[in-house]
């Protein structure tokens, strides 16, 4: 099949190459012909205005229109159906409605047409009809190994192809400009809105995909395309939901590996609010928190707003992405000097202090200047330009910041004053091209395209500017991650009955998290012989099969501190028993070691619909159920993740020894929490959930033991 | 003395119209005579801007430059020094070097001029020589009622009167456009630069001042002013530090009661931070969350951003301010349509369902529209326009939203599209003047003026839109507010030195927080006798003046039940006392109620720097010390204040029944907030900090009581 011609590269790379071959979607981003189902001579119809975008850009392919009721559309030859086209298409476009759109993808299909795109609307987007119509069209399609997007979907474009097959209106106010930034979407509206938006902001957008009811392919999928593509480089991502974990993170994977930063825009509630009502610990998550953690394994920006996903998309154009990022600010303002320090704080962007010996010199350059970090180099900058250079080269060569802001205001654009800071400032720029060198200035868009022209970033907001320099030291932090060994988790065969608390703590402490050390005792002199075992203190419990609420009887008696106090105790609770609920089966006393000075905390396992089993860790109690301080991630993790997982809940200082407590067992804590998460892998999808609470952490070196533990089974098997 | 004419009103007003005086900041911001000391004939210099200025936006007033080396400056007829003008000006920049500037201003101020505006550099922002040259300057201006701004300012503008005595260059680019929005910044650099953005959004500013060091006049000197005048609408400002509280409160209540919205830039961290050493409830504060108490009490939106700051500004130009205010949303894409709701509930602001019989009508009209808000008019609107028309104004007259946006995208652009789409959607704004109708467009600001021009605003990113529409409900909140009626708080006379606890105890025991039952017993009937009074279980400590760490000694007993271990327990105390601590002096034995099952909270109050006794709430021991679970108000609050701040806490749910819990005495806990805010007020400035933690608050209807109390005195009293 012959490729169509890959676009010339736009700049030099700072990263390697990844190795590119033939992508099995290419047959639908850069196809050599295309056919048109539905083709309409009016150019701002549906099925006319691909058509005339193709001929206006100088699509190099073959273009065959279809439509039964002409021999031309728009000045080209038509055919009647798609058995007349004299060809078979790599591409087609289907524009008709219906049940005809359906038919049209299957005589598509079995001529060997390879990629679809489905514009046609009324399918699952509307009732259950429609949903079933979108069955057979993907049926259809399958038949003949052709992939689809849609239906109901705006379309897509490869510009540096003149490839158009879109019917959006958005060109009416501009074709995308040369560029290095792939948006894919869900929505076609906001699609084409984030194009538009990104074309008036000078941002290059060479592929723009909607993905509509994605009854085929997914954001994931282009997502993986845009990995592999030469023409993307970052990757601009919208969802609505996300239906296949695998194929999500597969591609976010294939991104990371390909050092292509996405920022991804994903609205509403995740599908964890679903599965709230079915777990414990589904219900602490409550919104799409997993989403995030998901995200942030993969260096995935998650922007809240439209100008945040621009923002990002813009600065990422630099392809500079700092693993070791830091913040380095001149400023024409000492108050601006400390709003941005703030944003940063905010952002998590460090601002280390600039080195004594360069402050000092700064100092001698201007005595009034305030050289720590942010850098005012005050107005004496404004009688001397030379001045904001010679500062500006200090902070790049001697501070050594990978990320720079210059707030210069409206000097940007003063005729008397821009000139001569731009050169100044190109000066540093140009010895130091690896740094992101935001300049924060007030200006027309064509002194802006100067600045941009030298090589600099214009952003006016600062505090913009300081969240996006901060998702590149993210996506560079990523980037150098290693991906996480693969781990050979052998299967765990579960019981075929949610089992009960004691079955429960069996199964994990197999799994390696320990429970409370524990022995059941038929005789006072068993239970005696058991708590030496244990260690004293201990709690003693009546161990019946018939009596379930054991306080309520005086079943559990707690401290006993010595071999007295559990031979008396050990008498009590058998009178208890058979005063309190005669005819009681007694099988014994339970002893347990008694706990004290621990540290509560919840693990568990999730199985979210999504993304699989996800595990969570949170303190105990009120900590977890009203503060929400719970953290998430897939599993399985290494202890390392974990590590990472606990230490970011904001009530990590209760481990940490805060306020003269002692520190806690973290090493435990991570262990159990990583043996949970690999026990959930091995125990696969019928289990639902897991969850030890509390999980009792003891001072360093002493451990951490479940006190109590349910694991929830989705669908009981068979008896046999 | 003559007054400018006042500016013509530019739109009719909703609110009704403050009373306006003649203010005595008149003199300075609307003056019918300037000199300008230091004039110079160059016009780009500091010297020579503000007189090129004056000339050329036709300044009506007398111009007096001051020269001695000319006879003329830039035309006009210049006089060699003050004594030689041939009037009092009412109003003078002095722009002259060190000593020569307070010279200057001592010789205007004993000729009776009002007002100056210092440009002059090297004062209290360089050293302590230029600190006491300050002292000078203020001095000399105060002995003749002269006022000033800065030094080291840019100078201010009163646009309408085309006085502008101001240096900035800002100006190279354009002149200021009408509008109501006055701006005042510590900041020259950033005071200008939101001038010239407000500018290029097409957001007039009538009024600018800058405050520079602040010698004399303040940022809340202008925002009063500012209050009163009728140039100004709407307040942006931006302060670096607050110095004097009185005033700054003063002025945000007068803007509030002149119902002008008041959006502040509030940098850095507070003189809090200062008082963080002294005072252990002080260190739990931290940053300036102070600040952000006081701007909540008066309504005054706190901006993060520059953007946010205008965007702010650029919706209360409106002067819509709904004090119950909810957002509709009508727009092309569901998926926008999310991402509005998630941004309107962080931002607080409400989005209530459409009524069922207006679902149901516009349901017929689009049968697949998503109608409950966001509402969806799908692609449908594309066809049919008046489906746009319709659907607002079913959301504006059945929603009856306060707040309206539609997100529209590039149609708002669209040649073919956006002026039928403006005609339907004018005709619903027409028909609801009284709501704030933002349109999330995309579009050249040729079109958004087309819009605006038809009573729209337009705002790009609609994620921002929400936040300034939320702001504005704020807005309309504080102007509908009550101001809390003053009270008349008797003083407390505090000890000469720094109380016990048990004296602190009795202090705030007699302002209305009752201590924990207790009793000091000499004989063990003494104690039984107590005992029954409060209440079994009790604790029982020993009373000696020379036992200070009692539970060392063994000298607390916890959980004595009934009258026989109260007697058992005396007899003990006594005996430890007497053979681990010999030679003690024995008073007897306290006998205090124990109590379980409280909630414990920390009640306390610190005195502010800047804005006196603040109290604070939160829960005891790491909710306040490793969640900062802390909520700050200004002292005095009544209950129902007490109650606002006490359920803003994020661990309120704990007090109020969470999880099965019993519901705390919350109505006590206020009681307790309250008085002890009196108690600061009352005990005036000697009280440095109190504090009660824990505050033990029992199940609704049982109490809350001190259970510890520390308060600290700023200096003690010379001994009688």
């Amino acid at each position: 099949m012959p490729r169509a011609p890959a676009p010339r590269r736009l700049r030099a790379h700072i990263w390697e190459e990844p190795q590119l071959s033939p992508h099995p979607l290419d047959a639908l981003l850069r196809p050599a012909s295309i056919a048109i189902v539905g083709a309409s001579d009016d150019p701002v119809r549906i099925g006319g205005r691909p058509l005339a975008y193709l001929q206006a850009r100088g699509f190099a392919g073959r273009i065959l229109p279809v439509n039964p009721n002409r021999a031309t559309v728009q000045g080209l030859p038509a055919f009647p159906d798609v058995a007349s086209l004299p060809e078979v298409p790599e591409a087609a476009i289907i524009a008709i409605p219906g049940e005809g759109a359906v038919e049209a993808v299957r005589e598509l299909a079995a001529r060997g047409c390879r990629a679809g795109i489905v514009f046609t609307a009324g399918f699952a987007e509307v009732d259950a009809a429609g949903a079933a119509m979108q069955d057979r069209l993907v049926a259809a399609a399958r038949e003949g190994g052709m992939r689809l997007v849609g239906p109901n979907c705006l379309g897509l474009f490869n510009a540096a192809l003149g490839y158009f097959p879109i019917f959006s209106a958005s060109f009416e106010n501009g074709w995308p400009v040369a560029g290095r930034v792939g948006i894919v979407s869900q929505s076609g509206a906001f699609g084409t809105h984030l194009f538009a938006a990104a074309r008036d902001r000078g941002i290059g957008t060479p592929v723009l995909v909607t993905t509509g009811n994605e009854a085929d392919l997914q954001v994931a999928d282009i997502i993986a395309w845009m990995a592999a593509s030469e023409e993307v480089e970052v990757i601009a991502a919208y969802a609505e939901g996300i239906r296949d974990g695998a194929r999500f993170v597969a591609a976010l994977e294939a991104a990371r590996r390909a050092r292509k930063p996405v920022a991804l825009m994903k609205v509403g509630r995740s599908a964890l609010g679903e599965a709230a009502a079915r777990s414990h610990t589904a219900s602490i998550a409550g919104d799409d928190r997993v989403v995030d953690a998901v995200l942030a394994e993969f260096g995935v920006h998650r922007a809240r707003t439209t100008e945040e996903l621009l923002d990002i998309a813009y600065v990422a154009q630099k392809r500079i992405y700092p693993a070791r990022n830091t913040l380095g600010v001149v400023t024409i303002s000492g108050g601006v000097g400390v709003l941005i320090a703030d944003a940063a704080e905010a952002a998590g962007l460090a601002m280390p202090e600039m080195p004594q010996h360069a402050q000092a010199a700064l100092k001698a350059l201007v005595p009034f200047a305030a050289p720590r970090n942010p850098v005012d180099c005050t107005a004496q900058a404004f009688n001397d330009l030379s001045v904001a250079g010679r500062f500006a080269e200090s902070m790049a060569a001697d501070g050594g910041y990978a990320s720079l802001i210059g707030f210069f205001t409206q000097w940007g654009a003063s005729p008397s004053i821009a000139p001569r800071l731009r050169a100044e400032l190109k000066a540093v720029l140009d010895r130091h091209r690896d740094r992101l060198f935001v300049m924060s200035i007030l200006a027309p868009v064509e002194r802006v395209r100067e600045w941009e022209a030298d090589g600099f970033l214009v952003m006016e907001d600062p505090s913009r500017a300081v969240v996006a320099l901060a998702a590149m030291g993210r996506f560079g932090e990523a980037f150098v991650r290693d991906p996480a060994p693969a781990v050979a988790i052998a299967p765990v065969a579960l019981p075929a009955t949610a089992p009960n608390e004691a079955e429960a703590k069996r199964l994990l402490a197999a799994a390696g998290i320990a429970a409370v050390p524990e022995e059941g005792c038929a005789t006072a002199d068993d239970a005696l012989a058991a708590a030496r075992r244990i260690g004293f203190p201990v709690v003693a419990k009546l161990l019946s099969p018939d009596i379930l609420h054991k306080s309520e009887i005086g079943g559990v008696l707690l401290g006993l501190a010595d071999e007295e106090a559990l031979r008396a105790g050990f008498a009590t609770l058998l009178d208890r028993a058979a005063r309190r609920a005669p005819g009681a089966r007694v099988d014994g006393v339970l002893v347990a070691r008694q706990v004290t000075g621990a540290v509560e905390m919840v693990v568990g396992v999730i199985r979210d619909p999504v993304f699989g089993p996800v595990a969570m860790v949170g303190l105990g109690g009120v900590f977890v159920e009203v503060f929400r301080d719970v953290a998430f991630a897939r599993c399985p993790l290494d202890e390392a993740a974990a590590e990472r997982l606990v230490r970011s809940l904001r009530g990590f200082p209760l481990l940490d020894g805060a306020r003269g407590r002692p520190r806690a067992d973290i090493a435990a804590l991570c262990r159990a929490l990583a043996a949970l998460s690999r026990f959930a892998v091995a125990a696969g999808p019928r289990l639902a959930s897991a969850e030890v609470n509390p999980l009792l952490v003891l001072p360093e070196g002493q451990g951490a033991f479940a006190a109590d533990a349910v694991l929830e089974l989705a669908c009981a098997e068979p008896a046999a």
